[in-house]
């Protein structure tokens, strides 16, 4: 039951077409659905521009390409994360989409009909590690498409202090930082200790024996001394992304 | 060596009193302290009056009432944060401070000594559960303690869905909503999935069983399917005031 | 906004008190609360007399009476689960309800203000030992709050098996069927594999060293060979009995 | 010994063929098998049209099809979960069964010999996204070869609560409901707080990092705010159709 | 129904006071219990004199009084384990029984009525360290109850391999080893390799931190390079006798 | 230096050819290796034709080769367990050992030279399910090859409980048992409640979801509250049977 | 048998009093104690000076008073770690020993009966935060007592690093380094990056939540990015002492 | 700004070309890399000859190949650790480095290009099975190439002690001493009991079940009873090698 539906509602009230406790009734079984009309957001995540966002581990290509020709038409951007080159290639063949693009090592694809019109705010990515890349790519192509300023600082790990601290000036420009680090992960509570904006921190899988495929990263940034640090999902590049960018759009007043 | 002795070192240097040489090895000894005159800021967490923080266990109250009696003098405000009514009292003899006083739920010992010019946004606090009461007091004070406008929507878990949807229009007017939840931790992702701004999660250990003092809380908000939720250690009230005070202070371009 | 106010906004738009338009409006701010009028069971829990609940742990004295003395008035069965015999004390005291009693071996507080009146069903509930004992009465004591009939067949663990077999006429004649035990935990899968009603497993912390407090025993159940067991929290008796009830529920057709 | 040899030793007895204390010492080695006359329901599962259940993973396909032709003659309905495609054609190969078909999503091999005649309840299946299809058609298949009418609501996960909602007619009708959830689990919260019927919660391996292949939510469910919510096995859609099928079948009286 | 009324229903049957038809009905009713004159063995641990046995945790002292009040008049042995010098004061006082003693260290309550008459074979207990006395106290106690010779050996862990070495022939001619070691519990694997009788290990609790409260000693055990070597739950000195008795047991070949 | 060399020693001192302080110096530095002669057993494996055996993961085809090539001038029969076909494959190639045979669902490579000798006791192996069969298999070659008697009672989980107790006269009867099962791992206690002998549980890795390979059913076979009942590591066929056949070698009086 | 009595044994051959026969049986059942007098260093704690260390939890006041007695009178100088005051008192008065002396944040009791005599190196501990202070106090008493210089830079977590950096002239001139954090265990690894000596990492139990009692420094501290850190167990400030001495004793030739 | 740049400003300060206000300025904008020039060792690998090294796991081949050669002219000697072949030939071809070569056990490519000139030390690694080889193969390719003497005793896990101790001798000789072992992990306890040298544990992934890919000899070595015992990461051959080299520069008192 849309607006109008409920507008024609009232109409048969007003002319005495419907009696009151007849609408009451029907009102009394409108579905949630239409009460989204009032409030509910259906669209949360496209505001100004934010794209559309498909997961696509655990669905077949065949899945991953249907979602996407269904939200082409919306003429909004699309992003499909955690893809393989092979769905990539298999996406393409059965979208025929052309403009369909794959950014390799973040592992998106892409779909970009529109610029990204809320660029309003601007994200330090900080990796330790090289191998921590695909995950801060994955953050960097998110945030892009997010409509940020992206700038990354990458193989700074806290081993090798001096090539973090001459980063200082730009790190304490920051709105945002994400922070991304495998292993012990400590470069979330040093860089939370030497700026003073939100940071939001990437345990990655990187590692190996008691690393425990990232555990050993979550838990130190769990446990950061750093008052300020936020913590996501082992491997999140996204999810980090997208809260900076939420962060960001607050900044902006949007 | 502070700014002036680096200006004294370079005026006997024009002055010919000082060779460049023997400049140099004096640079060179310059301790990391004084090159905080440059750029560290030692006071990261004093800004806009920031509180100084003590998280009290495993700290002696000799040792929590020494540092209170060290900062007191600089005239900021001072938490002492995990505090037992015991500790207070303790505190309380061996300072002989007589604004000292104890925020009861919240478990925090509060030195104020200046109203908290920060004042630049406001957070909104949802607990699942009474139980959660305790965290969410601390966040509160926390917040308060550092210039926030702090409210709060208790008691609203998943399982009464109705309770939490009618605060729907404050939870979208929040700038960051803190959300503390233990069991099962779902509230985060419901509230996150209905509003647009940063959502930081706090796992409380309230559960028992397979809980396991909030790890259950903790994984199901590391895995939130709602985009943008962030999260903090279990029974982290002031980390995430603290997170949520910084994205504020960024918003009111401090 | 109650239905008696929609009613009225709908006899003001019949009456050409209201266009349309600003019914919409109206309706369109309609607070996610007055839905509830139409399909939101508020008090779910309260069909046919099923009592309010108090999970006590966590809760403060005050705030477990203060609770109890505003769910009074409604004239149903109060549970107050995981309560210390201390804790029932000072309830009592702050509540100055007569009628209050304590389940001992239950850790229930009860408040039996009217017969359970959807007697509906009957459970059966089987303890592998006498440590077991604690969980096994709150599920019974609940389960008698919540309309039910209830039979006991206490320490039947598998190691002596003939003592469960012996019993095997009445399992076999039950609606639902808890199982409780703690250690191994294989008693379930034995039960289940001898009935063909569903069977609802409670892991408890009996146990020590590799038992990790009930961690053994929840995993064995969860792992069941007999198709047909579902298994809820560690301890938690309360829990089963609900679901327990609200099976008996269906087949009473309530 | 069945039946009739029982009778026969009786008989034997009466007609002074046989010594009472020599019956004694018959009925003394009376193997346990035997006993099953009396009471042991060997074939629990097969109760009005309950299929036969082969379970492959760690079975050859030799292993499989020889149990596959051994019940085949039974000519009850049998089922063969978490099948490869591969397993399927090799056990197709070896058995040459003509009907042997595969549901390819939910991976079960399915000889349906006779209709299921028990179709006496309706199971409603909730799941949260796309990628938890492959649990949620394990358990559609299984309910509907266990006679059950089942109704799939798919891709309702919390982070759009309005989804969900748009079905509450739906699922307040239901006599049992399945939620199939992974990442954090949350659904089953929700779900179970918006109705009074029994819910079977099945956690899935969807997800990643701090998921720990479905722990995250498994333990969230475990640790359901709403009371009523049982659990199964990471991805055991098959044992939670079981379930709710016992529960229909309770209900339908048989 | 006992071995004397089946002899009756036979010679009813007999003298054809009972038809065969009834006859078999009354035995189809027939309850395992009585099965159990047959073929199970109601006290298998009583044979040759083993103790009955009650694990006192999780029971109260009134529940521990009355089973032992219950067991007292069989004449057998009896040990409650676990039990601390409370329990035993408090168990003295209920039960009036004048030959109830305390084994301090083993923390076992012993009603000793009849000499243990299967002394039939001896086991040799090694343990790490003092702090592991309690469990090794445990273990000899029951053994010595279970009629079995023992020997302790102290203190022997393998960071002084020589006072291990010493031991050696005793070792050798041991029928049975329990090895019983925290921390790292690498005293099973030592002793395995030295001797060619069957080890039974067990870990303790002895440790701190990543010892996770005989974890680490349990997980060691298990893995041990040693072949031959099998592992009983954390501290359960209790549990290692009874293998070990039943293994002499049968060398005795009763 | 073996007792030849010493005594050649000793005669050299008796016949002042070596003065006592040189003699001192040589036995002073008597390698551990030849003190073996007094009372180190170097070869406890290989009493009474026990077989040598080699742990094939982690080793290369080439290293396998080599220890089987060293090892077989013994005479001794020899194990490599753990191997798959293809390592199979490589060995026989590498060796040109004509006798080398592959035991296929045990996963064990067989060089059998001469008949186990030792053949005194007699081992009876019961497993849950079909699943179970590779360990049970690993555990019959092993328990072969190693002289004792085997039988194997198959796939009797305790979800069918009548199938288990047909057997059990032959349970009985057994010297020990050896109990394999995944899963939840109840079997383990189940037989452990009905027999008097030693029983020594192998948990499988066979489960998905929270069995956590195979850590489900360790806790549980560790939790067991059948006395009497030891564990092995998961999926260790192996070592299950040589500890069986340890037990059965003391009941020879070897 | 010492090398005297060896000695004598050989003189016994020489001159004709001892049969070479005799005399091989002699050797064969000399005790492997005996064998020490060649190779086996019984008192590798007692070199230069190390003291005896006993280990207090688990062990009851008279066991630790006991153990002293017996080691008072080598003269060496004895620790008892991990002492809570009350066992001092307690240990005090059973032994009567006036030197004995309590260390009171290190919970140690010493008795200094010689100076260490082995001063060959120095040792830098630095801790994360004040509530390290007991690790570290034990681990500053340990080194102390086994004759170390020993320095304390304290309270220099990762938060702050220009408080580290200010010692780094200090930390690169030491030869060993420990570092002592507890939360997110950071400090190793900072510390590790700067110095090119040998770093002891000493996981603290310091923090609360997802720090699981010192699991997350300790996987954070041995997932290292910093070559060259080693760790040690949780707490274990002896242990981080005794690896240190025993490197300084290396570097001092000893 | 290297010292050369100090110098001159320091000159335009003394000639009057720089005022000293701006001379401060620029100081104070002075990047941290500068301040290298004074106290931060950026090249602390590469002390008299330490080679570089890269971590290869999570780079691509490309990566590799372009970190090897921006450090090629550097001279100095290069290792690429966990190395697949397949790694080495891509990076082998894409360097075109004539001097590339593959260690294949130690899984490290090599870039040899100056003989290691710090010389000093001698280690000794032990390890306790052959499938410990690729790791102790890693350290002693890297000990090689960070120059040191290093020995390999191989194959004397402790269940056959004998074989260790025939090496006691070499043992004590040892400077530092890396053991290797995975399964229970009790070579580094009996090890450390031997010695008084430092002892570096490398706890491996060898072993199946409850060793959890080398969980269970990583708690073993960190609950070691034998003091002095360090522990790195699981497989960390590198990781123990530099630690070791570290030690043996320190008594070289480089």
């Amino acid at each position: 039951m849309d607006r109008k539906q409920i507008e024609e509602l009232l109409e048969d009230v007003r002319d005495g077409r419907l009696s009151v406790h007849e609408a009451v009734e029907r009102l009394r079984h409108l579905p949630y659905e239409d009460i989204g009309f009032a409030k509910v957001d259906h669209h949360r995540q496209i505001r100004c521009g934010f794209p559309e966002v498909i997961y696509c581990p655990g669905k077949s290509n065949e899945q991953i390409a249907q979602i996407m020709l269904r939200l082409a038409p919306t003429g909004h951007n699309i992003l499909a994360t955690r893809a393989t080159p092979d769905v990539f290639e298999n996406v393409k063949k059965l979208t025929s989409l052309e403009k369909l693009r794959y950014e390799s090592p973040a592992r998106i694809i892409v779909l970009e009909q529109a610029p990204a019109d809320c660029e309003t705010g601007s994200i330090m990515i900080v990796t330790a590690g090289t191998a921590d890349m695909p995950v801060a790519e994955e953050a960097r192509v998110a945030a892009h498409m997010l409509g940020q300023h992206v700038e990354l600082i990458a193989d700074v790990g806290v081993a090798g202090l001096h090539r973090l601290l001459v980063h200082l000036d730009k790190l304490r420009k920051a709105n945002v930082i994400i922070v991304i680090a495998g292993m012990e992960g400590a470069l979330a509570s040093v860089v939370g200790g030497l700026v003073s904006c939100p940071v939001i921190a990437v345990p990655t899988s990187v590692g190996y024996g008691a690393s425990f495929e990232g555990l050993a990263a979550l838990l130190a940034m769990l446990n950061s001394c750093a008052s300020g640090v936020t913590v996501v999902n082992i491997d999140n590049g996204f999810g980090a992304a997208y809260a900076a960018a939420m962060i960001n759009m607050k900044i902006a007043g949007k």
